[in-house]
């Protein structure tokens, strides 16, 4: 546990010289989520929050939509190498209400038919299995110059990334621009589902109010994971996709992309960002 | 079919200036991968050489590794949306030699065991599912000013990437310098699949006359997926996990990280980099 960083060594090449040195890299391990004993899910990811990983793999999922739907998550006690808990095993169980799908679900996916997998069944999936969904009111506002400090202040909250320049991060914000959670691992997804677990654990979901920071794209599944906590406004350092676009336009979630400085371009959700800006046609 | 891009209309903000206009987005869509008519995974990914794709996810999860071990790939005739085909569902069937195994494949998961799931599990899922592995021989050679060229042309030949600023990026050198495949998508593993399942069906595995060099992060799966396609380096414009390292070490790949201009870390394999260059202990 805890093993957050790991040393190895390394041969550095700078402007012709060569050395060899320890370097800190970041740590990547297996996670084996299961839900009530059934093993359902395994990602890549850095040790470390794995509980609230996997509350929160498990509310992107619709598994789980608030504290009550959560008896306990253990490491499993009989994954064991050598005699020794590997913590790379956790197993959430859900309280008797929670209806638990008869499905296999797997990291990105949803239900699959027989046939029709497509984009659209992509959104649709996400619209019948959101239990919170976009629901601010009155309407979040955030202020262009806010949103213009978030990068800065995620980068500066990456205490790994420091170290070892190979993290993705996710940072929670208020619609003040306080900092209220910020996390840092090997996949860009599993940040985004240890921030909204916690959530999760701490009876704060939906997270109404708030604004998601991410380090990086905007995939569709970075868009789902924001809307299934009922976050109202998602905002990326680089490039959204098409269907994350589309998702947002059509669950109202605001989505903010190229976020550099004082730059930015808004895809969906305009209005929380720009209420009464004249927006001129270039 | 050929949906690489599509266009929706943005907000953009410079400096305070608000404007709206039309802007280029890179596409994603889910794809079905199945396994002679049994569904087996689900990717996110931008549409486009998705016989590639599938051919690559099956090499890289030890199921293909030469052409003749593939009968043929196809579009699912039923998968359709309101009559027309979707195409983001393909059927892959395999020759009745190969050994399907009786696993649920995950992206970026291998068999779990009832329990011990731990990164040393996953080195061992490699070295067991292996066709290939690291065999050149004579050893690959990559002068370090030829590396220091790769990321310059990754770049230069990222055609989607100059128009939505979204995509990852992977591309095939020979160790001459020579490129031999460059894919773009919205994930890194879906470019390096789409990559290594051109060569299957090209008759060109193992590549061990091949270094791959991929956009961003270099993790345990990208390592992995060299592994499986015989690729004895592969260097990444930032930094590799640890796990990523440690599989590197055990099966005798290069692992170039941080490549950079002149500057790189050399993690594994250091030999085909500097061979016969003192390194000093910095």
């Amino acid at each position: 546990m805890g093993r957050v960083t790991e040393r190895r060594r390394v041969v550095r090449i700078r402007d012709g010289v060569v050395s060899a040195r320890a370097d800190t890299l970041v740590a990547e391990e297996p996670l084996e989520i299961r839900l009530n004993g059934k093993p359902l899910a395994i990602t890549m990811r850095t040790p470390g929050d794995d509980f609230a990983l996997a509350a929160g793999f498990l509310v992107s999922e619709g598994v789980l939509a608030e504290a009550g739907d959560l008896v306990n998550i253990v490491y499993c006690a009989g994954a064991t190498v050598d005699g020794g808990n590997t913590y790379n095993v956790v197993d959430v169980r859900t309280s008797p209400e929670v209806v638990v799908p008869d499905i296999t679900l797997e990291r990105n996916v949803y239900t699959t038919s027989s046939c029709g997998l497509c984009g659209k069944a992509s959104l649709d999936a996400v619209r019948t299995t959101a239990r919170w969904g976009i629901t601010d009111d009155p309407p979040v506002r955030i202020d262009v110059r806010l949103l213009s400090q978030l990068p800065e202040r995620l980068r500066a909250g990456q205490r790994v990334f420091e170290r070892t320049g190979g993290l993705h991060a996710a940072a929670l914000f208020s619609e003040e621009g306080e900092l209220l959670d910020l996390r840092e691992d090997v996949g860009r997804h599993n940040a985004v589902d240890k921030i909204v677990g916690r959530a999760l654990q701490e009876g704060l979901l939906p997270l109404s109010r708030c604004v998601l920071m991410v380090s990086g794209r905007a995939s569709f599944e970075l868009a789902q994971k924001a809307v299934m906590a009922g976050i109202p406004v998602l905002a990326a350092v680089s490039a959204p996709s098409s269907l994350a676009v589309d998702l947002a336009e059509e669950t109202g979630l605001t989505l903010v992309g190229f976020l550099r400085g004082e730059s930015m371009n808004v895809y969906a959700g305009v209005e929380r960002v720009l209420a009464g800006v004249e927006v001129s046609r270039g």
